[in-house]
């Protein structure tokens, strides 16, 4: 069994500080890590756009974590300094590179290649390009830092440069089960069955969905003969108390 | 003029950081804050639940920011420790709260006030109550944090009890412009008004919407003149730039 590679993500963007856009990357980037590269993400920030701030952050999580994804702040105006930030986090030349300067300027045309665009070619000396197919100013990997865009369409069309760039592990697996109950019915049975699976996450989560109030019992691990064995124990406490499994 | 008041945003939870649910706190209690209390959400971290890293994380928030507002973990399942940790992370006795225990206890009923029941009555020593019209169970205030639940809809039932243990300072107002323009045509006109007004925060974000594809610049201070100010700047080279403003 291969071991849990954990990883971070830094989420760069007053927008998303201040609550005028709401945050659609953390949960289909994390899942996505998971499925696609074996990564667990295990800890996410959101910061302002702000230098220090960056440089501190892109320090700490690249030193904490096997890797850093950051969103936000690529783009050619002036609140987009990450590219910049990061250079001067990992002490690296900020400049043009070529491959990104010849693909940004093959895309506008010579003739409407102008300085703002250009802003978009420069990134830390060393960096890898990871190719961007929708809006071609492309995102780039450095040391273990990898850098995307904040609009969600178009770091969803990148992701697909990822994996060959990644060594991850066995990604975890998960299942769900749903009762027609509330969570302080199950909780002893479910605090059993997890100190006699102390390496299987069990989660509990409340819903109220469509009219329908319960619980969503998850239960996550790479290692499926672990899950089915805690699934198995789970509904055995269920059909004793006679809760409904129901669907979500 | 007040000082900006800057406050963190805890997340706790494993369901967000995996990407099985989606946020929808941050987004809204950031706004809310601002709105209502005058605080300025400056950094948002997501974390999984476990001890060790509430407690550092606690620890590091709470010595950094004014205010720190968690959500999550304070149901009464095995996986929610966000109070013990807590008062583990402030060296407060994990105890019963008179309060919350009575409340807890009239809204089950004593015959179904069970373990698991009880333990959303446990606390730090030393809490203040913030009270829940929704399902009964409280958050708290200790010291400078504020635990809340993670499910939105309760957590937004609670925040009324919130304005009366904050002091705040004024709240950030914003303006947005919307153009039907891209970002690299209008980068280097938005760079001299943001350096003609450095104390302003001015944020480019494209966007797609419904079809339109545009630029909104949204313009955030505490100072209205300012706002106003920088607003004219913007809508001068707009115009002679024969950019179209549209809704957004």
């Amino acid at each position: 069994m291969k071991k849990k590679v954990k990883v971070a993500i830094l989420i760069i963007g007053n927008e998303i500080l201040s609550g005028r856009t709401q945050d659609l990357n953390v949960s289909f980037l994390s899942n996505w890590l998971n499925v696609n590269c074996g990564l667990s993400v295990q800890e996410v920030r959101i910061i302002p756009d702000i230098e220090k701030i960056i440089v501190f952050n892109i320090l700490e999580l690249s030193k904490n974590f096997k890797y850093v994804f950051t969103t936000g702040g690529i783009g050619p105006t002036h609140d987009d300094i990450t590219s910049k930030s990061i250079s001067r986090a990992l002490k690296t030349k900020y400049t043009f590179n070529k491959e990104a300067y010849k693909i940004l300027e093959n895309y506008y045309g010579k003739k409407n290649f102008n300085t703002a665009r250009k802003k978009m070619a420069k990134m830390p000396k060393g960096s890898k390009l990871i190719l961007n197919p929708s809006s071609a100013a492309p995102g780039f990997k450095i040391n273990n830092v990898f850098v995307l865009p904040g609009v969600p369409s178009i770091l969803k069309s990148m992701l697909g440069d990822l994996t060959n760039k990644i060594v991850g592990g066995e990604p975890i697996k998960s299942l769900t089960i749903s009762l027609k109950t509330v969570e302080s019915e199950i909780a002893n049975s479910l605090t059993k069955v997890q100190n006699d699976n102390k390496d299987v996450e069990i989660g509990s989560y409340p819903f109220f969905h469509a009219g329908k109030l319960g619980v969503s019992i998850v239960i996550r691990s790479e290692d499926q003969n672990k899950i089915d064995n805690c699934n198995s124990q789970i509904l055995k406490f269920v059909n004793e108390k006679k809760i409904e499994v129901v669907d979500r």
